[in-house]
């Protein structure tokens, strides 16, 4: 395939070619993502992006939920995960970095009580982890420069350690 | 069912609950949430959460990827319309409202020049927007208060919107 690398089957050249447009159209980095939700009783839903299958959403049980998928704030996590792997396997093709595996665990803390009602603070994470369980062919440093490249530059991460004005509007 | 109600099919029993369990052990209030992710070659990875069938993750073609599922950051706005799904149901449920219908549609702002290391600034969503879609038994007035409660009370919607401790290492 031309357009892969013998690297993490990565397309580099596809991005490289995307970060060379935005040097002559500065525009084209200026993205907009999407998401349709919608509600299916109880606390299922589910989410459309694009033309893909819909993906579900629950709680568990203990949260009043049918237990039938995994809940919003476990999407969150899985979002930051694979926002993660994404940037590992483009830096790491990006310096010659042969990735043999590569896991994440994920874990969130969260106080439930204002979502319920018994408190008006934070009904967010107040603490997000990731553990990067990583086999490469490389050296600790070049593992240390890859780690802070990704940490530097993941969309998700960036999103989720900032405070992004939320706008939400009942149409 | 004894535990569901007639609105909106939601379990309020289980949420009420819970509720009362953590006035008398605030402990229970406490959470912690998982996922863990796995690379799969590429831009490809899956996110595994609980026992459920694992959620896959790509990127599009313009950004290297394989184009098989939604990226990282359209993962981030469905968990949030999820959320705000969830916040509604129960929120309404409490008040006596009857969901007749309810979508979500997310957009996000995202300038990818930091991803693709062309800059060094913010690399995650710079102003997320949510327009909520209800059809319900209630008085504008009703829907207003409604809508002011699952603000204030959305666990992904202020995750997103305060900067969160994001702990990333390298295992």
């Amino acid at each position: 395939m031309g357009t892969t690398t013998a690297v993490n089957d990565v397309n580099i050249a596809a991005v490289a070619g995307l970060a060379a447009k935005i040097k002559t159209e500065p525009e084209v980095a200026a993205t907009q993502w999407k998401a349709t939700v919608t509600w299916k009783g109880a606390f299922r839903s589910e989410s459309r992006v694009r033309d893909f299958a819909p993906v579900p959403s629950d709680e568990p049980a203990g949260l009043g939920g049918g237990d039938t998928a995994a809940n919003p704030v476990e999407q969150l996590l899985s979002a930051l995960g694979n926002c993660l792997a994404v940037g590992y396997a483009a830096n790491a093709t990006v310096a010659g970095i042969e990735i043999n595996d590569l896991s994440i665990d994920l874990e969130g803390d969260l106080d439930l009580r204002t979502f319920l009602g018994l408190a008006d603070d934070n009904a967010g994470y107040s603490g997000i982890r990731a553990t990067v369980h990583l086999d490469a062919e490389a050296t600790e440093a070049q593992l240390a420069e890859l780690h802070a490249k990704v940490i530097g530059t993941s969309p998700v991460g960036h999103t989720l350690s900032r405070p992004v004005p939320v706008e939400i509007t009942l149409a």
